[in-house]
């Protein structure tokens, strides 16, 4: 392939990240990216969203984290190209005209985000995935203006790398696999900022074994047991802290308040910055997506604190002062109750519409051999002395009891009040009662076993 | 004085935090402060502001920030009631009665800290540490109203320590002095989320050393090298850290954005929201200065990224999109040559008023003696073997080193263009090329010594 | 139970510890028991012994991690009294009136160690558990001298925590079971000085979440995760730490020198200390196990390099030099062919007594059940809101993989140059390359599949 | 100069180090090195001597200390040869074919140490640099050997490194200078082993600013700080580890068991192992200095807690089981007590000669100036952006403070039981009282003022 050159920055641009010690940056293209406002304006979306309010550290964007993904894509080039050069086309080796490419699209991969994404796409039909692609290939951003500079159809190879069409795999999972430079960096910067240490691990190992072959990227044998934690340290984060029930209260409670605003912005009275009125309206452009970021919206919850909507101005509340739902989890057995729950919470004056919801929080930690799905054809492999490959999962007995497994819970969410056990009487104290005796060690559970049919 | 009282929690409340690991919660009342709106909106003001530009890792927030000096004070209390408690009134030791005023104290000491708080008192008259006695002492307060749960002069208590008022110097002393949990806390908060190592000390070291006396807090000779290499870390972080000369230069452009804004509202045009217009007219209330934070802010120069007016327009994207003035060190001798260097840059088309400034960043690292200003009596006093004190800088020569001495710089911050050495022929080229001859390593320099008249 | 006393320090004692930050002494006795020659010789012992040969950092010595144990048993001491105070006997809380029983027992629980003890035991008998009972409750020693002003049978007890004949499983618990002082402290000791992360765990956090119950010592669910990671990290510091292949080697290497001693010590030609001597000629004492230590044997081997029986002299440079024996992959399927190898062995001037040997590694990560053995009873139990047990596996799918089964290797060990394939044509290449057509990716392979019978 | 070659190894070896996390060799020659009998027998010599005693971590040796120079001096060659790399002799530049000189000097500059250098020096007229010079140099020794293979004055080479008499300054500066990967490696590896957080300084952002110059070695203006951090930790370093009175303390009852040792030898008497009794007999060869190790030293002290000689006995059996000497700060006016004082400690039944002493450990933490002396030429550089040099001490105030002081203190050591204050009396007690009358606050200290004459 034909090497894309960047103009060398006379003095390398270094910038001080406590994850990486340095990113640092050695390409005029680079740092133009950097300076981009499409870029820059990462600097004001969280990576964690509302895990703030549980981790209170948790305040690192999406920016830094883009640049840890770069400056790891940096570092394995600089591994493969001096470990493991490729000296003729199709040896299996690392060709280093792809650095360039793969350092874009590791610095890009995410640069399709907006505040709060998950929630958001969920209701407003937004995509971060083509949005990321169309900032890349959009004439008319900053973005792809800087790739444009490079070559012509530099921006289109910086997109397809990113949704992995482009031919070569090592470039592709490079950003994109089980064990990728996305991935890792996620993992090491949310345990450092969470100050959660079950997410660490041994990085240093991991980038010392790495190598290209064939069909990708994969790791010597001596590497194994790094790469066996790095799955049990993703394991660990999603369990405590990704799926930290408070956290995905939170994430209900925005989504409710949301979707209330749609409902209430729909009658003609909700008061709105101009950037977000054009979602809630349904019509909007990438200009009007790239000005939401995490104050926009905060801006707008401020306000509705005061909508004359109760619900609104209560949603937006709960979520603006950190006030989360409590909840229990449930079951298929156990979930035919939850009507009977519903009328509990109703009779004590809320709307179940709005203040209860059921949510599911699984991850698969890792996926051999799922033939389709979003892990397709990523499992990892392992290197032997002699050059063949041995799926992980083969290896390690950890790995092997997290394949293919589901491993999360679902939940059901409620006011806080229907647990409250106070002194002082309350009028509605019969209810909450009534409402507790459905709760045993945080789980949803039966007064009596139902009676089950004969087979 | 007399125990005041709060409800134990049945289990405490722990939240993790990467620089103490966990923040203990043990007190009623400490729990409902943190639920309170007034502290809740701390999460959405930065700790170091703009400082973020320069340090991507740098996003913590004032709420941290103030629960990990409350979990300092905690600590220092247990230490003390432990290691020293007061037998009789006058004997010079910690009379633990105090705990839970001082915690307070400690978890409100910054309360009043609204967003850019140093150029917002600047330009608006707001006045931080008024504003904080005020949320405090204020009746329609909710943090108020849960301080008056424990006694009715609570609130005035808590309030008096913040102000230096209250009659035991330990319980001062312990949130403000030159080695206080406030200190503690933001220098080992500040370097974690920076990534910069300097601001690290022993902090364990000094905990273990640390004792009340008669007329405050003092550490024992064990502890003396602990004490100096704080002092010196914190040299360090205002050399490295907040004196950082990009940092600053984003601080005079959010001054001229907000000087501009001002400007563009009196002549009716300026697009923002309720809450700083009402500091924009000069006519602001609390419950206004407690809608505001960085959100709030950035939506308004997001907003105003499309005023008419040129200059705000400019400016505002500057900010937002991290486009710093560059700058170069100036002294009392060539700070005559400014007019000079101002009308250049004048005739290349930028409007001085809003495009240049100078600006001075100086600390004192440590001042044993002076007895007035914002350090009186605030020396650091180590306690020999038969219990007399002898201050910090008769002991240490990096003290006496930095004692009473002013570290710092004065800088003139001007469009990075002046300084554009491009290979392209431009138009204004001849005037940077003059611009630059003034400037030698970063400094500013006659182009021929200056005749001195002779004496 | 009464109450042991102890006389308090007037001023608390602390040494600096890399991995507990400090070692708090507040206890005359803890004080009298470091200074004892039993203990302090622990300092001239390596926690890891041969393992500093793979790992050069490793060179920690017993007497720190004995520290570590009883700062961690003080810590959990502390946690106990504060928030799980047994009222009345029977309540399934915590007698704080254990605390210096198990301090003691924790500080002392490995004193019986000498230099390589289990290469030493298997060789000359020692039973490193039976004479740190002695140690503790022989009339003769320092300890016991130190212990006795305590109370006439307080040797006695501390013996039995040790030994676990102690009544209360509190104790006993807190010193040996499957989450104990004692590991917990070797694994973040050993991860510290080795360098390899993957033995970190969340030690916070399993402080946080440990707690008393009547059957001995649990966790609450709260920190279920925690616990699991511990686990975990343990399989991994075996696989990746204590199971290395080359620290094996140098075992295997280290046993065979001390057999070839003694073969040449009983033909009465050896040059050896007094006290080693003693052990070789099969009747020692305590005294003189108390004078070995890693430096006595050393300068044994030492002397021995220039021994006139040349294997002796062999081995002792091997050891002493860090030259260790190759290694191969076998199991019970490809041992038949071991004898075959040990010939080619032997024809290319090895004897393969002393140059060959076959060595397990296996290790139970973790066992819940298993009703007799070294782990009987010592399955780890999570507490439910409710107080109700569950034992670990039935909710970690991580311990449950690893749970009951057997990890590790078996390994033959042989000469390097078998496998040596250098450009000089040697006189025994024909051997070698012979040998090394049964070694595959590191394992012993047959070269044709052997015939099964029929069945 | 001629480009020195060695093979390079076809996979590179890692040792897992955890101040450096990995050191890598690429090159046949180190790794040789590494496997000598004179390089190996380094892992037996703790770095920091008798300070273990005080410091439990403090076990590391001088193998670790070596190879973690050798690891720093390759980083450096590594940005030297990427950033600065020399087009054309003269330009002050680096030159890369320097880099194996280099890295095996860094390897060896301490490789003529034994145990206890300094003390060992002292009392046998032993010499570690010389004795280092001749391992290199000496034909019959392996690391000769090996170095021969590069080249035959390879060795001379290196041997003219370590002795400064290479003419290349920056090669030299390298391994010996103010700022040289020697002092680094040990302030880190020191901070690391003995717990001491004082002593960590900024290493990334010293390697990211380190460059050549002409005359050596110097750092760019933006990396200022991280040096002066680095001094400063070098200054604390020596202050509260280097200097520590316990260790002191060790250091001096060390040297007086030797002392005593050899008097006893004198007299026929003494149980001693043959390499030691060589330096008794004041007639050794190198091979009986590499044959001493700390274990030996430790194995002869244990013969000599049962020697017939009561001093000899019990200053082994203080050594070996750390029973320090107690110590007071004595000055020029003091001094004139201490014969009163040893008057008192024969009195109570202890042989001054051997119980009492003066210890000075006095440091220069920088010298920018001095024109002779072992600091000579060696003031830090910092390098401005036009390539002006200016020496530290002339940008920094903590330097200035240190530069050209001395730290540190005198100190008289004697029996700890002349402080004793029991309450049982005994018989010494007034003997005991009278010494304490001249200590206060740690000091010596007159009665009564000496009257000063007239002038």
């Amino acid at each position: 392939m034909p090497k894309f050159q960047s103009k060398k920055l006379t003095k390398e641009v270094v910038l001080r990240d406590p994850v990486h010690d340095y990113i640092h940056i050695e390409d005029q293209v680079i740092l133009d990216i950097l300076k981009t406002e499409e870029f820059q304006r990462m600097r004001r979306i969280k990576q964690l969203g509302p895990l703030s309010y549980v981790f209170p550290g948790a305040t690192h964007t999406r920016f830094e984290h883009n640049l840890g993904v770069y400056e790891l894509t940096r570092k394995i080039c600089n591994i493969f190209a001096e470990k493991y050069p490729s000296r003729n086309s199709g040896d299996g080796l690392w060709d280093d005209n792809n650095r360039l490419l793969v350092e874009c699209a590791g610095l890009l991969h995410d640069i399709g985000h907006g505040p709060y994404s998950h929630t958001f796409e969920h209701l407003f039909g937004t995509n971060h995935e083509k949005i990321g692609q169309k900032i890349i290939t959009d004439p008319n951003t900053e973005i792809n203006h800087v790739l444009r500079e490079v070559a012509p159809n530099f921006p289109e190879l910086v997109a397809s790398v990113i949704d992995k069409t482009y031919p070569n795999p090592q470039v592709v999972k490079m950003i994109s696999s089980q064990a990728d430079a996305d991935r890792m960096d996620y993992l090491k910067r949310d345990a450092y900022f969470t100050g959660v240490t079950y997410g660490d691990f041994d990085l240093s190992r991991i980038l010392q074994e790495i190598r290209p072959y064939q069909g990708g990227i994969c790791f010597t044998m001596a590497g194994m047991h790094a790469v066996e934690d790095y799955i049990v340290s993703r394991y660990q984060m999603y369990q405590q802290v990704y799926f930290h029930r408070v956290g995905r209260s939170m994430e209900v409670i925005l989504q409710h308040l949301l979707e209330r605003a749609k409902a209430v912005y729909e009658q003609g009275t909700l008061q709105v910055t101009p950037s977000l009125a054009k979602f809630l309206a349904g019509d909007w452009t990438l200009n009007d997506y790239l000005e939401l970021d995490d104050g926009v919206m905060e801006t707008n919850f401020s306000m509705w604190t005061k909508a004359s909507d109760p619900i609104l101005a209560d949603l937006a509340n709960c979520y603006l002062y950190r006030k989360p739902l409590a909840s229990i989890c449930i079951d298929d057995e156990t979930k035919s109750l939850l009507p009977k729950l519903k009328d509990l919470i109703k009779q004590a004056g809320f709307d179940p519409l709005y203040y209860t919801d059921t949510n599911s929080a699984f991850d698969e930690p890792y996926d051999a051999y799922k033939p389709s799905g979003k892990n397709a054809n990523s499992q990892i492999e392992i290197m032997q002395a002699d050059g063949q490959l041995i799926e992980l999962s083969q290896l390690s007995p950890l790995v092997r009891a997290l394949n293919g497994t589901i491993q999360g819970d679902e939940r059901f969410f409620f006011p806080k009040i229907m647990m409250s056990n106070s002194d002082e009487p309350q009028i509605f104290d019969p209810l909450y009662q009534q409402f507790q005796r459905y709760v045993k060690n945080g789980k949803l559970r039966y007064l009596r076993k139902p009676k089950t049919n004969k087979k």
